[in-house]
């Protein structure tokens, strides 16, 4: 089956109309007419090859929501006209030790990306959901329980939502616990809706004294503004968990030291430039962790969606017609938006 | 009391014999005639004055073994003739979170340590090891059952075995468990002793060949050069846990990429200079943490002389006359020392 979507065919080029193939629906497969698809800087990383290894064309997009259109004979959980969604791997070896303990992400053998992974299908590496549909073996799609006005603010939990949610469940967030999340964007605005959500203390952490009122009303029980030395000094070894979800690279000192014994700081974000070094003694001295965490699996990410439903939490979207993409990318590059690009996926059709 | 001790007047000045006054025996004190003190590099830091902030004279010692002498009305668990030791801490509030848990180590107050710690006693601060004999409150006084023979080669556990043992206990490691341990001196060889002792398979990782065979006799069960590019590579995302003992500044994700998912590099030495910054990625893709450790609490710390005792562990030592002192210092900068020295506290008197 033919298909509209929008992708680049060199890293220097901008993203436009193609058509693309998706393969005929194989005993297992689900396939989706998508109806919104978030904007991740992955995205953008990765049509523009700023990653190794890009292939083209590429056509971006792992915050998927849609339709099921069909299902294979050996399809049972999924029926059509069922709302669903897929997020940043439709594979993975399931085999594995990571794949056995429901942890896909981790899987020992590489997990296959919704974008830019190994396919058998045409032209050889998968295709993202910047496109009209998709076809996805089941075990890699989720169920979605949202209201249907509501869908379009559920895309985002497909990446951003598990991003956040996965190391907050790891490091047993929840009631009486103080949790911080560092930065205010797409992820972090999701990591205080969560943490929130999950009952911990919320501690909101920006760079800008504007984004103070929008933290609080995002659920957040305080904010910090990191470049007030006097306020983060106020919070000194007070954390049990910081979640950062700054890609760019910073002073991580600042936050470790925030937390208490045994706390621990989990990053989310690759910096393109490394981080200046930790310092060894903020660790030594109360037997503090760094740590790095990698979305969830899809176990997990079904949990997060039925949480997310369950409270009624979205992500707060700005909707663009997929013409705009390139303009959206350049907003995104400079935090010009509250918080997350979603594509309304029928404007591929105009 | 007036004894005999050896210590420096100034940063830029050898140790020297020098007269100490050790108060009276308080009703929960012990009064400990000192046998044998270990040699730490922690002591040659603090009597350069290396770290910030040494308080002159500086006596140094916190790996002592000795014999009670005398008891105050309040001391039970103590009496005279008893075979005990004193490491790090002679004392801490007693009261904040980390000291109820028995983590006197982290005491949100700051222990006091036995060395240039704060106390009312004569000069203003602590007096450590390097003398005839110490005065102790009793919580703070571990009980020593291995045999007379042995006193000697017990002092090093007073640190360098229990900042090993802590962060193996803490990290779980057991049977069925892969645990490195990287540099093979004072806390690296009783690393591997303990961890082999724990029902680990151990890799000791060294940056000399010529410590391979050494590190098999001590116990690992493979050994690691790690400058050996293709030996490290054959170990890439198998070990549980790594517990790196090497202070000096070197590149920590040569070991961070030898961790499964979810497994921990911990570090207990602060290097001079920072080590290069860690990669990030090597964290996110498998969910993995670089933490610290800090010696341990005194519960922990009866507990490991207790399994030592049992197990038949003693630290590799070298025993020399506190004359001798500036030239194991030299000895001990260039790693000239299987795996500790130890003072003869006798020759003190001589």
């Amino acid at each position: 089956m033919v298909v509209k979507a929008y992708g680049a065919y060199a890293a220097d080029k901008p993203l436009e109309a193609i058509d693309i193939e998706r393969r005929a629906v194989g005993a297992n497969d689900v396939q989706i007419a998508i109806a919104y698809c978030g904007v991740c800087h992955s995205d953008l990383h990765q049509v523009r090859s700023e990653w190794d290894g890009t292939l083209y064309p590429c056509v971006p997009g792992h915050e998927i929501v849609g339709h099921v259109t069909a299902v294979g004979d050996g399809v049972t959980k999924f029926q059509v006209g069922d709302v669903v969604g897929v997020g940043c791997m439709v594979d993975s070896c399931q085999h594995c030790a990571s794949c056995d303990e429901g942890l896909e992400q981790y899987c020992e053998n590489g997990f296959v990306g919704t974008y830019n992974g190994p396919t058998p299908d045409a032209p050889g590496h998968t295709l993202g959901g910047y496109s009209q549909s998709i076809v996805v073996k089941d075990d890699f799609v989720l169920k979605i329980s949202h209201s249907e006005d509501q869908l379009a603010a559920v895309a985002p939990l497909l990446c951003a939502g598990i991003t956040t949610y996965s190391p907050l469940r790891h490091w047993n967030v929840g009631p009486g616990k103080k949790v911080g999340i560092v930065g205010i964007g797409g992820l972090g605005h999701m990591g205080v809706k969560l943490a929130h959500a999950m009952g911990a203390h919320v501690v909101a952490f920006t760079t800008s004294e504007s984004k103070r009122q929008e933290a609080l009303d995002l659920g957040a029980d305080e904010v910090v503004v990191s470049r007030n030395a006097e306020e983060m000094a106020a919070h000194a070894g007070s954390f049990d968990f910081i979640l950062n979800t700054v890609a760019a690279s910073h002073d991580l000192d600042q936050f470790t030291i925030l937390l208490k014994r045994d706390g621990t700081l989990t990053l989310v974000g690759i910096p393109e430039h490394p981080h200046p070094s930790p310092n060894v003694a903020a660790l030594i001295f109360k037997r503090r962790s760094i740590a790095g965490s990698l979305i969830g699996g899809i176990a997990e990410t079904q949990e997060m969606l039925d949480f997310c439903a369950e409270k009624g939490i979205v992500a707060d979207i700005e909707m663009i017609r997929i013409q705009d993409i390139e303009t959206a990318y350049d907003r995104m590059q400079k935090s010009d938006v509250k918080y997350r690009f979603v594509i309304d996926s029928a404007t591929l059709a105009t």
